[in-house]
């Protein structure tokens, strides 16, 4: 077996992190269709569980994920994906990384720790 | 809402990263029972799938991981773990991340990109 292994799961969950610093930006899902064409494209298409369909990922923002390089774990079940970010944000929320929220381990509770890139009302005209 | 959402899914996906590198390490899953022995503790528990139980990560190699930090995402179905990998590997394969087999996106191919810390023979007496 080379590859991951799609018979195991339609859908295996992607890790999106940051080619030049290391952030780990999102986490998001790939079906087989996905994957081959991240893979022919060099652009990085993801599968969105809600809307059902592939989701070439900066396809509304115009912040596309240029592919760096791509990984699959030991299982077989899981990808990581190096990227360039373009526009420097990949949280729909405008913030660099999805995980902009640190939990406090004593206390339960929340802080921002990112740092908001774009205006998400700006960019999506919602 | 404050904290990951246990209500949108019993097992939410939590990607480990070293906090020293910023290596992704791996993927695995937290139960509100894992995630709050996680916090309590201070030392990385899952929740293994395939066991149907908590998963004290390194209960069996020794290779704990001691939580710095954690987050979730804006969806508040994903976590990050930047840890302290303890014994220098996470991956029961002996590596440092389970992510060591790099696809060459024009061929398919994969090539091992990843240095072997530790034998898992000698480690897991198996």
């Amino acid at each position: 077996m080379t590859g991951p292994d799609f018979e195991k799961s339609e859908l295996l969950p992607v890790i999106a992190q940051d080619d030049a610093t290391g952030d780990v930006l999102m986490l998001a899902w790939m079906n087989r269709e996905a994957y081959e064409e991240t893979l022919r494209t060099g652009r990085v298409c993801y599968y969105s569980r809600s809307r059902q369909k592939l989701w070439r990922k900066g396809e509304e923002s115009g912040h596309v994920q240029e592919l760096k390089s791509i990984y699959y774990d030991c299982d077989a079940d899981t990808l990581l994906v190096k990227v360039k970010q373009i526009g420097g944000a990949a949280c729909h929320e405008g913030y660099r990384s999805c995980f902009f929220r640190r939990i406090d381990p004593a206390t339960g509770g929340v802080e921002v720790v990112g740092e908001r890139v774009f205006d998400p009302v700006a960019v999506y005209k919602k």
